[in-house]
């Protein structure tokens, strides 16, 4: 199982970095700005979680995160001037990425000590802070504040689901399946049948 | 005392978290967004202010602040729809945070052997930063850069006044209510009288 | 060397604090957001790699990098209503002050046991950021993104020339002046012969 959730970390590390290429794109980066947003995009969140637990980097523990998200900014930021790339084909690529970031850095969190709500908390900035960070760095408001979406909403879910599972005694591999499972099903929910969360309105 | 600024603290959390609510308001965030906005604006000084000292996130060791801020925003989300909230009602209660966040976290800074002009910008920092991460995730440019308002200054005020104090052999009990009336008396007589800063002018 | 290094550096946060001032007349900041966008500026790039690799901020162990950041802020921020500074007087002292900050970087980043590529990146990160955060501050997509100038990439040579050549056994000493002086001779060839970098160009 640790090394399927390795790959498949690679691979969501790969997928984040992506969306930063293409965001920093619109802006009409030169190559310096599509790797600094793709590798901000990519690693963001992990580094957030980290440093907020004081525990190290996992970037500077493991190079091959800081390798996966060179190559894939470097590579698309060549592949796009003779490729296509459809931005659907990597929704379910990035949500997969969702749920395994999120349950991982609730896992993190609670292997740290974090109380069951900041632990929570930190597996959601895990998952949706690379986004974040790629937006505040192209000069635009946060796309996962502002698109009504179940993006951080379905993190949190899941992030719960997995605290609340250990809590009651099931097993933290099933709780771990569990978790990401609940991520990936209300994500792939939302996106199917249109839920949106309700946005702010005030009386005038 | 420190009952009492307990919950002073709680208050000013739940202060800041109102002003990152209606500015994220003015964006038309969703849920999420009005959330996150609002728990980086109450939580972000102190954070910022723990990293920096690498000290234990506050909101990791005590957990009520996270809820205080959670509960807050999620509470006005819904309330702002059904209610008007004037935002001149929060000036009082915001000016008393200032003082109350700037001074803790002098203090704080001050326990963790920073040197004297580091904790005293360790202190503003504490009182300001968080409505700096507000703007910055409203892509604004941040308030207390550009008004001309007697806010980070009166904070700096304070906190060097603290410090000086203590230098003076006086208690820390009375240095530390001395620079926090210092902050507030400065801030309301900024508003009553409207005193201003400078603003940058260059010879062209 | 270690004394002239002290003093390069010191003349670098000036420089640094500087840019800052500018960027943020033309906003039309006041005072303190002026004096806050300048510390930023020139200790934004040092304090990031010191929270990344978890060693204590550079300026709570000396405050003398405080004190000089803080100063030139100020002096500059009323020296603008007299004098006129051509900002091209300052492209040499900001190439300087870009070439030992990214090798004073690495070099810290090395002694910590960063591994070779995540201690290249925290040398361009310790040169870099001030700039990027300088820009999100200010509201702008951050310069060094979409110039198009050899600069972060200019950084991250000289940082991979340090790191290669202590590989070969070049003494550290030799090694730290041959990266200074590659940074400074790319960035110095940049500007003379206008070379770029490649833009982001899509496939429509």
């Amino acid at each position: 199982m640790d090394d399927l959730l390795y790959w498949i970390g690679l691979a969501a590390v790969a997928v984040n970095a992506l969306t930063g290429v293409l965001d920093a794109g619109r802006k009409r980066m030169d190559l310096v700005g599509v790797v600094m947003v793709g590798m901000a995009t990519a690693l963001g969140g992990g580094t957030v979680r980290d440093i907020l637990l004081q525990r190290p980097v996992f970037w500077l523990s493991d190079q091959s995160y800081l390798l996966a998200a060179l190559l894939t900014t470097v590579l698309i930021f060549f592949a796009v001037r003779n490729l296509k790339l459809p931005p659907r084909l990597f929704l379910i690529p990035d949500a997969v990425g969702l749920a395994l970031f999120t349950i991982v850095g609730t896992r993190i969190a609670l292997d740290w000590h974090a109380p069951w709500l900041a632990a929570s908390l930190l597996g959601m900035i895990t998952g949706v802070v690379g986004g974040v960070l790629r937006d505040v760095l192209c000069n635009e408001v946060p796309l996962i504040f502002v698109r009504g979406e179940l993006y951080a909403s379905a993190a949190w879910v899941g992030a719960l689901a997995l605290i609340g599972l250990q809590a009651l005694n099931v097993s933290p591999v099933a709780a771990t399946w569990a978790g990401m499972a609940l991520v990936l099903a209300i994500r792939l929910a939302a996106m199917a049948y249109k839920i949106t969360l309700p946005t702010y309105s005030a009386r005038e």
